[in-house]
């Protein structure tokens, strides 16, 4: 058996123990999770620092090289990161239905752990304590395949984790790390059907797409977000500049981010000029349809390729439509089923926006920045799920989790 | 475009405006689709001659035929199920959750429609319209691909549906019948990601797994069922004797039917021989260990693959345990996570049989044939999921569901 296969069975021997751990007894190995980071930092610097060098010799782009970076600063918030995760409540054990059956069955529906779960992620080494971290809290085994320009660092950290783990209830064998920096330990993991429950990737589109199209164990997909805005006829113009500021430019990185505006024609003929001003102020590039090009003189032509990509950067499409339905209509299209968002003073038209979007997150009058497991007060967040099944939006601690029915008779047989 | 994604196509166009109907409009049009099925009996028996005729000359086996077979009673029990479909709640629409966050907002979780649910299965027409009546009351399109062999009268019944449709809410484009007997029209359907939310595979454990292998659509695998009853040391006679001739012989072609049964060494050195003349009085033939077959001569030799096997028939496996660990290795080696039993008076080994057992319904003196959406209470069923995602157990309608936030703000952005 190879390494991937191995390691699975080994998580996967670990997960029926953990499952049944208390909770007390996870927080407690999640401090001292915590706590063995901190120690050791100086160390997982050095495992990073090797990395890096790497990465700079391999002419890797200086935006990469700072998400793979770590310091003492940014240890410690992962540290931080694992206590934060230790004073959330515990989904598992929960009983979500008791049903009382006429024959006399008593019928218990129980939150459980998933059981052995993969994650499938880049060169961001804060991710493998935090998937590790969430993974234990609610009772799952955990594979972790990080990106291979961070082996050092989370071949450092998981090094850490064993050892800091071995003086706990949680047996080390329940976090493995794959190591071997090939594709096809990737391809493997995502076929490990009878080993692991679930594979959640996170990362850009193409690993996403990768993974999607070729998992036969079942994935949770998340991330990938072309959201919309969409500025209404009776949109109060400051919402409706602060709101479209706020989703574009406040951090154009990440997939809440709004790639596309769109802008009922009265409100543009009053309101695009000053808008399109307002997104050069902020460094925003602007591409519209010909319709905004003679509002916003200076934006570039948008093409049906523009609609379809998401940036994640400064950039802005900008389109105008004549009324909701053709906003609607673009959404269905274009949009990736992530967050919309529509701002107007006129309820009818906001009930039919959030009825008729179909989307993990429609807002009124709010910026689709809030996307995200710590603004809904979920304390964590695994990921964004933009598939329907399971988990649909943010997922807190419950998304890591599975139900069980337990059924108490007393020699019921079946007629 | 082909057949199958055009059709797609067409129920997922049809699936945002089905979304939306009240309760009352789907309610009437399964009224009206159960009345037309009675109306047109006659000309469905006609259809399904012709896939009886084909069936015959082709060599397909009597108990196949006796499922494919549709008379005036059967049509009358399938419209029967389409008016208890119109009676249960509707999910739809139903508040899970609504949080109010510290900077104003309100998020509710609503329950929506999955989508467009594909549907593949085998050559019985009751499914058909059993899963169209189940999809469309929850506001979900369904793509239908049943088996070759009942294709005139899936292709007759969906005639009739349509025209029942054509005059409720409910756009008959809802409801989509590929009638290409290809193999590669299933394929096709696998990999429909962007039109189907979903595929459900419903049928013995071959068509299963070609489904969960190939598909790139998520898929919520049901069925195979290698199901256990454990006799623990303390069991009463009666009860497991009782509870394991239920389990085995009451109906054994269905996935929660017993396939082995693991006997503690000092009950069987008790009760054994009995339980042996018991399943021959049932018509039920034994392979056993030896130790079993030292108490129940008549019994064959069992193998691996014997335990491995889903039999579906009056076949039983026999195996004496050292107790209950050896019982949970058993089950956690062999078992496919459906429906477990332990029998026994000890409170203890009962509590932990339920907790370590890694399946959807674990039974505490109860035969494993109540895993199922009726004797649960749901009022319907789906199918009986074997994964953990999404849904585990028997499916009522909520399975058949997702859910959307709608965020409610006046103006909030992120800082």
């Amino acid at each position: 058996m190879g390494e991937v296969a191995s390691k699975a069975a080994l998580a996967k021997r670990a997960a029926g123990a953990l499952g049944r751990l208390t909770t007390g007894q996870k927080n407690e190995a999640l401090l001292v999770m915590a706590d063995a980071l901190r120690r050791e930092a100086a160390a997982i610097i050095e495992a990073n620092a090797e990395d890096l060098e790497r990465g700079r010799q391999g002419g890797t782009p200086q935006s990469m090289l700072d998400r793979l970076s770590l310091d003492t600063d940014r240890i410690d918030a992962i540290a931080e990161g694992l206590q934060q995760i230790a004073v959330l409540p515990d989904p598992v054990g929960d009983t979500l239905e008791t049903l009382e059956r006429p024959n006399g069955l008593i019928i218990e529906k129980i939150r459980v752990p998933l059981g052995v779960i993969g994650i499938i992620y880049e060169a961001r080494p804060n991710v493998t304590v935090d998937a590790a971290g969430l993974c234990l809290k609610t009772g799952n085994a955990v594979v972790l395949r990080g990106g291979s320009a961070a082996l050092s660092s989370n071949r450092k950290i998981v090094e850490v984790l064993h050892a800091a783990l071995a003086g706990t209830n949680i047996p080390p064998e329940a976090l493995q790390l794959i190591e071997d920096p090939n594709r096809s330990s990737v391809d493997e993991l995502l076929k490990l059907n009878g080993l692991l429950d679930v594979i959640i990737p996170r990362g850009g589109s193409s690993l996403i797409q990768n993974v999607v199209k070729n998992a036969t164990v079942p994935v949770i997909e998340t991330g990938a977000g072309i959201c919309h805005t969409y500025l209404d006829a009776s949109a109060v113009a400051e919402m409706a500049e602060s709101i479209s500021l706020n989703a574009k430019a406040q951090r154009p990185s990440v997939c809440n981010s709004m790639e596309t505006l769109l802008v009922h024609r009265s409100f543009a003929a009053e309101h695009l000029t000053a808008l399109g001003e307002a997104f050069r102020s902020a460094k925003v590039e602007l591409r519209g349809c010909s319709r905004t090009r003679t509002l916003i003189p200076w934006a570039l032509p948008v093409t049906e390729e523009n609609f379809a990509t998401e940036y994640n950067d400064y950039i802005l499409n900008i389109k105008v439509v004549d009324g909701i339905d053709e906003a609607l209509e673009h959404i269905a299209r274009y949009g990736t089923k992530h967050s919309e968002c529509i701002v107007t003073e006129d309820e009818e038209s906001a009930e039919r926006f959030q009825d008729e979007v179909d989307a993990a997150a429609v807002y009124h009058n709010a910026s689709t920045r809030f996307t995200d497991g710590f603004e809904f007060g979920y304390g964590a967040e695994i990921g964004i799920s933009t598939q329907k099944l399971h988990a649909r939006g943010p997922m807190g601690l419950p998304a890591l989790t599975s139900t069980k029915y337990k059924i108490y008779g007393n020699g019921q047989i079946r007629s």
